[in-house]
Protein backbone atom coordinates (compact mmCIF):
# COMPACT_ATOMS: atom_id res chain seq x y z
CA UNK A 1 0.00 0.00 0.00
CA UNK A 2 1.31 3.69 -0.65
CA UNK A 3 0.61 6.18 1.57
CA UNK A 4 -1.43 8.03 -0.89
CA UNK A 5 -4.08 4.71 -0.73
CA UNK A 6 -4.47 5.00 3.18
CA UNK A 7 -8.32 6.31 4.05
CA UNK A 8 -9.13 4.67 7.51
CA UNK A 9 -6.65 4.41 10.76
CA UNK A 10 -7.64 2.99 13.97
CA UNK A 11 -5.95 4.06 16.87
CA UNK A 12 -6.81 1.77 19.74
CA UNK A 13 -6.14 3.52 23.39
CA UNK A 14 -6.69 7.82 23.48
CA UNK A 15 -4.48 8.76 25.81
CA UNK A 16 -1.86 11.03 25.55
CA UNK A 17 0.05 9.33 22.55
CA UNK A 18 -3.29 8.40 21.01
CA UNK A 19 -4.66 12.13 20.95
CA UNK A 20 -2.19 13.64 19.82
CA UNK A 21 -1.48 10.71 17.35
CA UNK A 22 -5.17 11.16 16.12
CA UNK A 23 -4.60 14.89 16.29
CA UNK A 24 -1.08 14.64 14.09
CA UNK A 25 -2.95 12.53 11.59
CA UNK A 26 -6.01 14.68 11.26
CA UNK A 27 -3.32 18.25 10.12
CA UNK A 28 -1.21 15.92 8.06
CA UNK A 29 -3.34 13.70 6.17
CA UNK A 30 -6.68 15.94 6.70
CA UNK A 31 -8.52 12.97 4.54
CA UNK A 32 -7.55 9.84 6.24
CA UNK A 33 -11.04 8.83 8.57
CA UNK A 34 -9.96 8.18 12.22
CA UNK A 35 -11.37 5.69 14.08
CA UNK A 36 -10.73 4.93 17.63
CA UNK A 37 -11.21 2.60 20.80
CA UNK A 38 -11.25 3.50 24.44
CA UNK A 39 -12.64 1.17 27.05
CA UNK A 40 -13.95 3.91 28.79
CA UNK A 41 -16.96 6.57 28.29
CA UNK A 42 -15.48 9.30 29.70
CA UNK A 43 -12.29 9.15 27.16
CA UNK A 44 -14.49 8.27 23.72
CA UNK A 45 -15.71 11.68 25.10
CA UNK A 46 -13.27 13.45 25.66
CA UNK A 47 -11.49 12.63 22.90
CA UNK A 48 -14.35 12.97 20.23
CA UNK A 49 -15.10 16.55 21.45
CA UNK A 50 -11.37 17.26 21.40
CA UNK A 51 -11.29 16.39 17.54
CA UNK A 52 -8.83 13.57 18.34
CA UNK A 53 -10.44 11.03 16.22
CA UNK A 54 -13.24 10.89 13.90
CA UNK A 55 -15.46 8.29 14.93
CA UNK A 56 -15.25 6.53 19.16
CA UNK A 57 -15.82 2.90 19.41
CA UNK A 58 -16.39 0.73 23.01
CA UNK A 59 -15.86 -2.72 20.95
CA UNK A 60 -11.83 -3.25 19.73
CA UNK A 61 -13.83 -5.72 16.86
CA UNK A 62 -16.20 -2.64 15.56
CA UNK A 63 -12.81 -0.52 15.96
CA UNK A 64 -10.94 -1.90 13.49
CA UNK A 65 -12.78 -4.10 11.13
CA UNK A 66 -12.49 -1.72 8.45
CA UNK A 67 -9.27 0.36 8.96
CA UNK A 68 -5.93 -0.39 6.71
CA UNK A 69 -3.78 0.51 9.82
CA UNK A 70 -4.37 -0.14 13.05
CA UNK A 71 -2.36 1.47 15.96
CA UNK A 72 -1.96 0.63 19.55
CA UNK A 73 -1.29 3.21 21.98
CA UNK A 74 -2.50 1.88 25.32
CA UNK A 75 -0.34 0.42 28.18
CA UNK A 76 2.41 -2.33 26.45
CA UNK A 77 0.33 -4.63 29.64
CA UNK A 78 -2.58 -4.76 27.26
CA UNK A 79 -1.20 -5.10 23.92
CA UNK A 80 -1.70 -9.38 24.38
CA UNK A 81 -5.45 -9.29 25.35
CA UNK A 82 -5.94 -6.52 22.65
CA UNK A 83 -4.15 -8.67 19.80
CA UNK A 84 -6.49 -11.59 20.92
CA UNK A 85 -9.52 -9.88 20.94
CA UNK A 86 -9.20 -7.75 17.55
CA UNK A 87 -7.37 -10.99 15.49
CA UNK A 88 -10.64 -11.93 13.88
CA UNK A 89 -11.93 -8.46 12.86
CA UNK A 90 -8.87 -7.43 11.50
CA UNK A 91 -9.30 -6.99 7.13
CA UNK A 92 -6.56 -9.21 5.08
CA UNK A 93 -3.45 -7.08 4.14
CA UNK A 94 -3.92 -4.79 7.08
CA UNK A 95 -0.57 -3.30 8.97
CA UNK A 96 -0.97 -3.30 12.76
CA UNK A 97 1.87 -1.15 15.13
CA UNK A 98 2.03 0.30 18.16
CA UNK A 99 3.47 2.65 20.28
CA UNK A 100 4.88 1.13 23.20
CA UNK A 101 8.02 2.12 24.63
CA UNK A 102 9.88 -1.78 24.55
CA UNK A 103 9.03 -3.82 21.15
CA UNK A 104 10.42 -7.14 21.85
CA UNK A 105 6.99 -8.65 23.75
CA UNK A 106 4.54 -6.88 21.63
CA UNK A 107 6.21 -8.45 18.67
CA UNK A 108 6.47 -11.81 20.12
CA UNK A 109 2.44 -11.32 20.97
CA UNK A 110 1.84 -10.26 17.66
CA UNK A 111 3.39 -13.77 16.36
CA UNK A 112 1.55 -15.83 18.53
CA UNK A 113 -1.93 -13.80 18.54
CA UNK A 114 -1.85 -12.30 15.13
CA UNK A 115 -3.42 -14.23 12.04
CA UNK A 116 -0.89 -14.85 9.11
CA UNK A 117 -3.27 -12.18 6.67
CA UNK A 118 -2.02 -9.24 8.60
CA UNK A 119 1.43 -7.98 9.00
CA UNK A 120 2.78 -6.59 12.64
CA UNK A 121 5.73 -4.04 12.23
CA UNK A 122 6.21 -2.35 15.68
CA UNK A 123 6.82 1.61 16.56
CA UNK A 124 8.63 3.63 19.00
CA UNK A 125 7.23 7.34 18.60
CA UNK A 126 9.51 9.04 21.28
CA UNK A 127 7.79 11.39 22.50
CA UNK A 128 5.32 12.31 25.31
CA UNK A 129 5.87 13.30 28.96
CA UNK A 130 5.38 13.26 32.42
CA UNK A 131 1.28 14.01 31.82
CA UNK A 132 -0.92 11.85 30.94
CA UNK A 133 -4.81 11.15 29.41
CA UNK A 134 -6.18 12.72 26.21
CA UNK A 135 -6.53 16.45 28.02
CA UNK A 136 -3.07 16.95 27.54
CA UNK A 137 -3.09 15.52 23.35
CA UNK A 138 -1.17 18.26 21.24
CA UNK A 139 -0.93 17.99 16.95
CA UNK A 140 3.12 18.47 17.49
CA UNK A 141 3.66 16.22 20.10
CA UNK A 142 5.76 14.24 17.54
CA UNK A 143 7.18 17.10 15.91
CA UNK A 144 10.70 16.16 15.00
CA UNK A 145 11.31 13.75 17.65
CA UNK A 146 12.65 9.86 16.88
CA UNK A 147 10.65 7.52 15.68
CA UNK A 148 12.30 4.05 16.05
CA UNK A 149 11.05 1.38 13.90
CA UNK A 150 11.75 -2.52 14.67
CA UNK A 151 11.07 -4.90 11.42
CA UNK A 152 12.09 -8.58 11.85
CA UNK A 153 12.44 -11.01 8.98
CA UNK A 154 8.96 -11.80 8.93
CA UNK A 155 7.90 -8.04 7.47
CA UNK A 156 8.02 -7.27 4.50
CA UNK A 157 10.22 -4.29 2.59
CA UNK A 158 7.21 -2.24 1.16
CA UNK A 159 5.34 -2.67 4.97
CA UNK A 160 8.57 -0.68 6.33
CA UNK A 161 8.74 1.61 3.38
CA UNK A 162 4.87 2.49 4.30
CA UNK A 163 5.77 3.03 8.01
CA UNK A 164 8.95 5.03 7.69
CA UNK A 165 6.84 7.31 5.09
CA UNK A 166 4.02 7.35 7.80
CA UNK A 167 5.57 8.84 10.35
CA UNK A 168 8.30 10.72 8.28
CA UNK A 169 5.35 12.50 7.05
CA UNK A 170 4.04 13.19 10.73
CA UNK A 171 7.45 14.55 11.12
CA UNK A 172 9.32 12.39 13.20
CA UNK A 173 13.03 11.29 12.07
CA UNK A 174 12.66 7.84 11.42
CA UNK A 175 14.94 4.98 12.43
CA UNK A 176 15.30 1.00 12.53
CA UNK A 177 16.43 -1.43 15.20
CA UNK A 178 15.75 -4.73 15.40
CA UNK A 179 13.43 -5.41 18.53
CA UNK A 180 15.99 -6.57 20.50
CA UNK A 181 18.74 -4.02 20.05
CA UNK A 182 15.69 -1.28 20.45
CA UNK A 183 15.20 -2.57 24.27
CA UNK A 184 18.92 -2.78 25.20
CA UNK A 185 19.46 0.92 23.68
CA UNK A 186 16.14 2.41 24.76
CA UNK A 187 16.97 0.70 28.37
CA UNK A 188 19.69 2.54 28.77
CA UNK A 189 18.80 6.35 27.30
CA UNK A 190 15.15 6.25 28.34
CA UNK A 191 14.12 3.48 31.39
CA UNK A 192 17.48 4.01 33.02
CA UNK A 193 17.45 7.73 33.58
CA UNK A 194 13.64 7.02 34.98
CA UNK A 195 14.20 4.52 37.33
CA UNK A 196 17.13 6.85 38.19
CA UNK A 197 15.18 9.95 39.17
CA UNK A 198 12.93 7.12 40.78
CA UNK A 199 15.03 6.44 42.93
CA UNK A 200 15.98 9.59 43.60
CA UNK A 201 12.87 10.95 44.40
CA UNK A 202 12.29 7.74 46.68
CA UNK A 203 15.69 8.11 48.76
CA UNK A 204 15.14 11.41 49.53
CA UNK A 205 13.70 13.11 52.57
CA UNK A 206 10.85 14.64 52.09
CA UNK A 207 10.75 17.62 54.51
CA UNK A 208 14.45 18.41 53.16
CA UNK A 209 13.67 18.17 49.49
CA UNK A 210 11.19 21.04 50.08
CA UNK A 211 14.28 23.43 50.01
CA UNK A 212 15.48 21.85 46.71
CA UNK A 213 16.63 24.14 44.17
CA UNK A 214 15.14 23.74 39.99
CA UNK A 215 18.45 20.80 39.43
CA UNK A 216 16.34 18.49 41.61
CA UNK A 217 13.55 19.16 40.44
CA UNK A 218 14.66 18.81 36.41
CA UNK A 219 16.57 15.73 37.69
CA UNK A 220 13.33 13.54 38.53
CA UNK A 221 10.63 15.18 36.46
CA UNK A 222 10.39 11.88 34.67
CA UNK A 223 9.81 10.29 38.60
CA UNK A 224 6.19 12.26 37.76
CA UNK A 225 5.26 9.99 34.93
CA UNK A 226 2.04 7.22 35.54
CA UNK A 227 2.85 4.59 37.64
CA UNK A 228 0.90 1.67 35.29
CA UNK A 229 2.30 3.06 32.20
CA UNK A 230 6.03 2.85 33.39
CA UNK A 231 5.01 -1.03 35.06
CA UNK A 232 4.20 -2.06 31.77
CA UNK A 233 7.64 -0.54 29.80
CA UNK A 234 9.38 -1.35 33.02
CA UNK A 235 8.21 -5.12 33.39
CA UNK A 236 8.87 -5.77 29.76
CA UNK A 237 12.29 -4.63 29.60
CA UNK A 238 14.33 -5.88 32.88
CA UNK A 239 17.06 -8.07 31.79
CA UNK A 240 18.28 -4.63 29.84
CA UNK A 241 17.10 -2.15 32.54
CA UNK A 242 18.96 -4.08 35.59
CA UNK A 243 22.15 -4.70 33.27
CA UNK A 244 21.91 -0.52 32.79
CA UNK A 245 21.47 0.06 36.25
CA UNK A 246 24.37 -2.01 37.04
CA UNK A 247 26.28 -0.29 34.55
CA UNK A 248 25.47 3.18 36.31
CA UNK A 249 26.26 1.82 39.92
CA UNK A 250 29.62 1.06 38.45
CA UNK A 251 30.21 4.66 37.55
CA UNK A 252 28.47 5.82 40.83
CA UNK A 253 31.44 3.72 42.49
CA UNK A 254 34.12 5.25 40.39
CA UNK A 255 32.78 9.04 41.78
CA UNK A 256 33.10 7.62 45.92
CA UNK A 257 36.28 5.95 45.08
CA UNK A 258 37.86 9.21 43.84
CA UNK A 259 35.84 11.27 46.87
CA UNK A 260 36.72 8.75 49.84
CA UNK A 261 40.32 8.99 48.24
CA UNK A 262 40.23 12.82 47.90
CA UNK A 263 41.54 12.89 44.66
CA UNK A 264 40.02 15.97 43.11
CA UNK A 265 41.62 15.54 39.98
CA UNK A 266 39.81 12.90 39.33
CA UNK A 267 37.08 13.93 40.66
CA UNK A 268 37.68 17.65 37.97
CA UNK A 269 38.32 14.71 34.96
CA UNK A 270 34.72 13.12 35.80
CA UNK A 271 33.03 16.68 36.03
CA UNK A 272 34.54 17.41 32.27
CA UNK A 273 33.65 14.23 30.92
CA UNK A 274 30.67 14.95 31.44
CA UNK A 275 30.30 18.59 30.59
CA UNK A 276 31.88 17.91 27.49
CA UNK A 277 29.55 15.10 26.53
CA UNK A 278 26.22 16.20 27.17
CA UNK A 279 27.05 19.71 25.57
CA UNK A 280 28.29 18.19 22.66
CA UNK A 281 24.92 15.96 22.79
CA UNK A 282 22.81 19.59 23.15
CA UNK A 283 24.78 21.09 20.16
CA UNK A 284 24.23 18.45 17.64
CA UNK A 285 20.75 17.89 18.92
CA UNK A 286 20.07 21.47 18.11
CA UNK A 287 22.10 21.05 14.52
CA UNK A 288 19.42 19.24 14.03
CA UNK A 289 16.79 20.79 15.10
CA UNK A 290 15.27 18.31 17.34
CA UNK A 291 15.63 21.11 20.51
CA UNK A 292 14.10 24.62 20.16
CA UNK A 293 16.78 26.77 20.20
CA UNK B 1 23.77 47.76 62.01
CA UNK B 2 20.40 48.09 60.23
CA UNK B 3 19.63 47.68 56.79
CA UNK B 4 18.63 50.90 56.04
CA UNK B 5 22.13 52.18 57.16
CA UNK B 6 23.22 49.82 54.58
CA UNK B 7 25.56 52.36 51.87
CA UNK B 8 27.98 50.54 50.57
CA UNK B 9 28.79 46.37 49.69
CA UNK B 10 31.68 44.30 47.78
CA UNK B 11 30.86 41.51 45.68
CA UNK B 12 34.19 39.39 45.07
CA UNK B 13 34.20 37.44 41.86
CA UNK B 14 31.83 39.21 39.52
CA UNK B 15 30.36 35.75 37.50
CA UNK B 16 26.58 34.53 37.33
CA UNK B 17 25.75 34.70 41.02
CA UNK B 18 28.24 37.71 41.47
CA UNK B 19 26.89 39.54 38.95
CA UNK B 20 23.63 38.82 39.31
CA UNK B 21 23.67 39.63 43.20
CA UNK B 22 24.67 43.10 41.96
CA UNK B 23 21.64 43.91 40.13
CA UNK B 24 19.40 42.55 42.49
CA UNK B 25 21.07 44.66 44.95
CA UNK B 26 20.90 47.33 42.78
CA UNK B 27 16.55 46.92 42.12
CA UNK B 28 15.82 46.33 45.78
CA UNK B 29 18.67 49.25 47.17
CA UNK B 30 19.03 52.01 44.58
CA UNK B 31 20.93 54.40 47.73
CA UNK B 32 24.06 51.20 47.97
CA UNK B 33 27.09 51.53 46.55
CA UNK B 34 28.06 48.34 44.81
CA UNK B 35 31.92 47.17 44.69
CA UNK B 36 33.31 44.67 42.85
CA UNK B 37 36.50 42.65 42.53
CA UNK B 38 37.73 40.30 40.07
CA UNK B 39 41.06 39.42 38.82
CA UNK B 40 40.26 39.01 34.80
CA UNK B 41 40.18 42.25 33.24
CA UNK B 42 37.60 41.14 30.98
CA UNK B 43 35.26 40.42 33.26
CA UNK B 44 35.52 43.73 35.28
CA UNK B 45 34.70 45.67 32.41
CA UNK B 46 31.98 43.45 31.49
CA UNK B 47 30.63 43.67 35.03
CA UNK B 48 30.81 47.66 34.72
CA UNK B 49 29.46 47.38 31.52
CA UNK B 50 26.41 45.48 32.14
CA UNK B 51 25.63 47.19 35.52
CA UNK B 52 25.98 44.72 37.70
CA UNK B 53 28.59 47.31 40.24
CA UNK B 54 29.23 50.49 40.20
CA UNK B 55 32.77 50.34 40.87
CA UNK B 56 35.34 47.59 39.64
CA UNK B 57 38.54 47.11 41.15
CA UNK B 58 41.77 44.92 40.64
CA UNK B 59 42.95 44.75 44.12
CA UNK B 60 41.20 42.97 46.82
CA UNK B 61 42.17 44.91 49.37
CA UNK B 62 40.97 48.07 47.71
CA UNK B 63 37.28 46.46 46.86
CA UNK B 64 36.95 45.96 50.64
CA UNK B 65 38.49 48.90 52.40
CA UNK B 66 35.28 50.46 53.19
CA UNK B 67 32.63 48.76 53.07
CA UNK B 68 29.65 47.27 55.59
CA UNK B 69 28.99 43.89 54.01
CA UNK B 70 31.77 41.68 51.95
CA UNK B 71 30.16 38.88 49.73
CA UNK B 72 32.58 36.14 48.20
CA UNK B 73 31.04 34.94 45.44
CA UNK B 74 33.87 33.42 43.59
CA UNK B 75 34.83 29.54 43.81
CA UNK B 76 35.16 27.94 47.25
CA UNK B 77 38.38 26.44 46.22
CA UNK B 78 39.75 30.55 46.05
CA UNK B 79 38.13 31.70 49.65
CA UNK B 80 41.01 30.83 51.83
CA UNK B 81 43.46 33.04 49.76
CA UNK B 82 41.08 35.63 49.60
CA UNK B 83 40.36 35.91 53.26
CA UNK B 84 44.45 35.85 54.00
CA UNK B 85 44.69 38.65 51.47
CA UNK B 86 41.49 40.72 52.87
CA UNK B 87 42.08 40.60 56.43
CA UNK B 88 44.07 43.40 57.43
CA UNK B 89 41.97 45.50 54.96
CA UNK B 90 38.37 44.67 55.97
CA UNK B 91 37.12 47.78 57.99
CA UNK B 92 36.06 47.15 61.86
CA UNK B 93 32.71 45.82 62.56
CA UNK B 94 32.30 44.75 58.69
CA UNK B 95 30.14 41.07 58.00
CA UNK B 96 32.02 38.86 55.82
CA UNK B 97 29.34 36.34 54.10
CA UNK B 98 30.01 34.41 50.92
CA UNK B 99 27.70 32.63 48.45
CA UNK B 100 29.08 29.24 48.28
CA UNK B 101 27.27 25.76 47.80
CA UNK B 102 29.23 24.32 50.93
CA UNK B 103 29.38 25.84 54.31
CA UNK B 104 31.55 23.65 56.73
CA UNK B 105 35.27 24.52 55.12
CA UNK B 106 34.61 28.70 54.49
CA UNK B 107 33.25 28.61 57.98
CA UNK B 108 36.48 26.87 59.26
CA UNK B 109 38.67 29.06 57.14
CA UNK B 110 36.85 32.14 58.00
CA UNK B 111 37.54 31.19 61.64
CA UNK B 112 41.27 30.45 61.13
CA UNK B 113 42.03 33.45 58.74
CA UNK B 114 39.69 36.79 59.43
CA UNK B 115 40.55 39.00 62.39
CA UNK B 116 37.93 39.33 65.34
CA UNK B 117 37.23 42.81 64.68
CA UNK B 118 35.17 41.42 62.03
CA UNK B 119 31.95 38.70 61.75
CA UNK B 120 31.61 36.36 59.38
CA UNK B 121 28.58 34.61 58.28
CA UNK B 122 27.60 31.88 55.77
CA UNK B 123 24.90 32.42 52.84
CA UNK B 124 23.91 29.73 50.17
CA UNK B 125 21.54 31.44 48.20
CA UNK B 126 20.42 28.71 46.41
CA UNK B 127 19.85 30.19 42.94
CA UNK B 128 22.06 29.15 39.55
CA UNK B 129 22.15 27.83 36.00
CA UNK B 130 23.98 25.97 33.92
CA UNK B 131 25.41 28.64 32.40
CA UNK B 132 28.47 30.84 34.18
CA UNK B 133 30.02 34.32 33.99
CA UNK B 134 28.87 37.48 34.26
CA UNK B 135 27.32 37.45 30.87
CA UNK B 136 24.41 35.47 32.37
CA UNK B 137 23.56 37.64 35.02
CA UNK B 138 19.92 38.13 36.10
CA UNK B 139 18.52 40.61 38.36
CA UNK B 140 15.88 38.10 39.18
CA UNK B 141 18.01 35.18 39.41
CA UNK B 142 17.28 34.73 43.23
CA UNK B 143 13.66 36.29 43.05
CA UNK B 144 11.78 33.24 45.10
CA UNK B 145 14.31 31.08 45.74
CA UNK B 146 15.88 29.62 48.84
CA UNK B 147 18.50 31.16 51.23
CA UNK B 148 19.89 29.19 53.64
CA UNK B 149 22.30 31.10 56.21
CA UNK B 150 24.60 29.13 58.73
CA UNK B 151 25.23 31.01 61.88
CA UNK B 152 27.60 29.37 64.41
CA UNK B 153 27.69 29.90 68.01
CA UNK B 154 30.13 33.10 67.41
CA UNK B 155 27.77 34.70 65.24
CA UNK B 156 25.77 37.77 66.93
CA UNK B 157 22.33 37.70 67.05
CA UNK B 158 21.33 41.26 65.81
CA UNK B 159 23.97 40.12 62.53
CA UNK B 160 22.32 37.05 61.85
CA UNK B 161 19.22 39.39 61.77
CA UNK B 162 20.78 41.80 59.88
CA UNK B 163 21.17 38.88 56.74
CA UNK B 164 17.99 37.70 57.53
CA UNK B 165 16.77 40.79 56.32
CA UNK B 166 19.29 41.35 53.21
CA UNK B 167 17.95 37.84 51.82
CA UNK B 168 14.40 38.31 52.44
CA UNK B 169 14.36 41.99 50.77
CA UNK B 170 16.07 40.39 48.15
CA UNK B 171 12.61 37.99 47.72
CA UNK B 172 14.42 35.27 49.12
CA UNK B 173 13.11 31.95 51.34
CA UNK B 174 15.54 32.52 54.41
CA UNK B 175 15.98 29.47 56.64
CA UNK B 176 18.74 29.03 58.58
CA UNK B 177 21.43 25.62 59.69
CA UNK B 178 24.29 24.79 61.31
CA UNK B 179 27.26 24.72 59.05
CA UNK B 180 27.34 20.85 59.55
CA UNK B 181 23.43 20.13 58.70
CA UNK B 182 23.62 22.28 55.71
CA UNK B 183 26.19 20.41 54.04
CA UNK B 184 24.68 16.94 55.28
CA UNK B 185 21.01 18.22 53.69
CA UNK B 186 22.64 20.19 50.82
CA UNK B 187 24.64 16.74 49.70
CA UNK B 188 21.66 15.10 49.45
CA UNK B 189 19.26 17.83 47.72
CA UNK B 190 21.88 19.51 45.61
CA UNK B 191 25.37 17.54 45.22
CA UNK B 192 23.97 14.00 44.63
CA UNK B 193 21.39 14.71 41.75
CA UNK B 194 24.69 16.75 40.15
CA UNK B 195 26.92 13.36 40.75
CA UNK B 196 24.31 11.74 39.46
CA UNK B 197 23.54 13.71 36.12
CA UNK B 198 27.19 13.03 35.73
CA UNK B 199 27.54 9.33 36.31
CA UNK B 200 24.03 9.13 33.71
CA UNK B 201 25.87 10.73 30.79
CA UNK B 202 29.35 8.84 31.33
CA UNK B 203 28.03 5.57 31.40
CA UNK B 204 26.27 6.14 28.43
CA UNK B 205 27.30 5.91 24.71
CA UNK B 206 28.11 8.76 22.66
CA UNK B 207 26.36 7.44 19.59
CA UNK B 208 23.40 5.66 21.99
CA UNK B 209 21.99 8.79 23.42
CA UNK B 210 21.78 10.61 19.86
CA UNK B 211 18.67 9.36 20.01
CA UNK B 212 17.69 10.74 23.91
CA UNK B 213 14.37 12.25 24.46
CA UNK B 214 13.59 15.26 26.93
CA UNK B 215 13.68 12.91 29.68
CA UNK B 216 17.38 11.83 29.35
CA UNK B 217 18.36 15.75 28.57
CA UNK B 218 16.36 17.15 31.14
CA UNK B 219 17.86 14.68 33.56
CA UNK B 220 21.56 15.23 32.68
CA UNK B 221 21.02 19.13 32.72
CA UNK B 222 22.93 20.15 35.77
CA UNK B 223 25.44 17.74 34.28
CA UNK B 224 26.27 20.52 31.83
CA UNK B 225 27.08 23.29 34.97
CA UNK B 226 30.82 24.42 34.86
CA UNK B 227 33.46 21.89 36.65
CA UNK B 228 35.82 24.37 38.27
CA UNK B 229 32.86 25.05 40.54
CA UNK B 230 31.22 21.95 40.70
CA UNK B 231 35.12 20.26 41.52
CA UNK B 232 35.37 22.97 44.56
CA UNK B 233 31.49 22.06 45.70
CA UNK B 234 32.24 18.40 45.20
CA UNK B 235 35.77 18.48 47.15
CA UNK B 236 34.66 20.47 49.92
CA UNK B 237 31.74 17.89 50.90
CA UNK B 238 33.43 14.55 49.91
CA UNK B 239 32.20 12.67 52.91
CA UNK B 240 28.69 13.82 53.15
CA UNK B 241 27.78 13.08 49.26
CA UNK B 242 29.66 9.86 49.38
CA UNK B 243 26.99 8.89 51.69
CA UNK B 244 24.53 10.25 49.79
CA UNK B 245 25.45 8.25 46.74
CA UNK B 246 25.51 4.96 49.47
CA UNK B 247 21.98 5.69 50.06
CA UNK B 248 21.19 5.74 46.23
CA UNK B 249 22.69 2.97 45.46
CA UNK B 250 20.62 1.09 48.32
CA UNK B 251 17.72 2.21 46.70
CA UNK B 252 18.52 1.51 42.86
CA UNK B 253 19.32 -2.20 44.67
CA UNK B 254 16.41 -2.08 46.07
CA UNK B 255 14.84 -1.77 41.58
CA UNK B 256 17.44 -4.49 40.40
CA UNK B 257 16.22 -7.02 43.27
CA UNK B 258 12.62 -6.03 42.15
CA UNK B 259 13.47 -6.47 38.51
CA UNK B 260 15.19 -9.78 38.89
CA UNK B 261 12.20 -11.33 40.83
CA UNK B 262 9.70 -9.85 38.34
CA UNK B 263 8.08 -8.53 41.03
CA UNK B 264 5.52 -6.28 39.26
CA UNK B 265 3.96 -5.24 42.06
CA UNK B 266 6.89 -3.89 43.69
CA UNK B 267 7.63 -2.35 40.66
CA UNK B 268 4.51 -0.43 40.59
CA UNK B 269 5.22 0.98 44.56
CA UNK B 270 8.33 2.12 43.54
CA UNK B 271 7.16 4.19 40.84
CA UNK B 272 3.92 5.25 43.02
CA UNK B 273 6.13 6.28 45.64
CA UNK B 274 8.18 8.54 43.72
CA UNK B 275 5.34 9.77 41.44
CA UNK B 276 3.74 10.91 44.59
CA UNK B 277 6.10 12.23 46.99
CA UNK B 278 7.24 14.67 42.97
CA UNK B 279 4.06 15.44 43.13
CA UNK B 280 3.26 16.99 46.28
CA UNK B 281 6.49 18.02 46.38
CA UNK B 282 5.99 20.22 42.85
CA UNK B 283 2.39 21.37 44.36
CA UNK B 284 4.07 22.93 47.87
CA UNK B 285 6.31 24.37 45.75
CA UNK B 286 3.54 25.84 43.79
CA UNK B 287 1.74 26.90 46.77
CA UNK B 288 4.46 28.47 47.82
CA UNK B 289 5.01 30.42 44.55
CA UNK B 290 8.88 28.95 44.29
CA UNK B 291 7.63 27.93 41.10
CA UNK B 292 6.46 29.63 38.34
CA UNK B 293 2.86 28.26 37.90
Amino acid sequence: MNLKDLDTISIIGLGLLGGSLGLAVNRIFPQVKRLGFSHRMVTRDKALEAGTVDHVFSSIKDSVRNSQLVILASPIGTFASIMDEMADALPDGCLVTDVGSTKTLPARWAREKLPKRVQFLGSHPMAGSEQRGVDYARADLFDDAYCIITPTAAVKPHTTAFLRDFWTQLRMHVCQLTPRIHDQVLARISHLPHMLAVALVNCSDTLEILMCGKGFLDTTRIASGPESIWRDIVCSNPDNIDAAIARLIKELTRIRKALQHGDDRVILDILTEARVKRNNLVEKKLQRKELPV
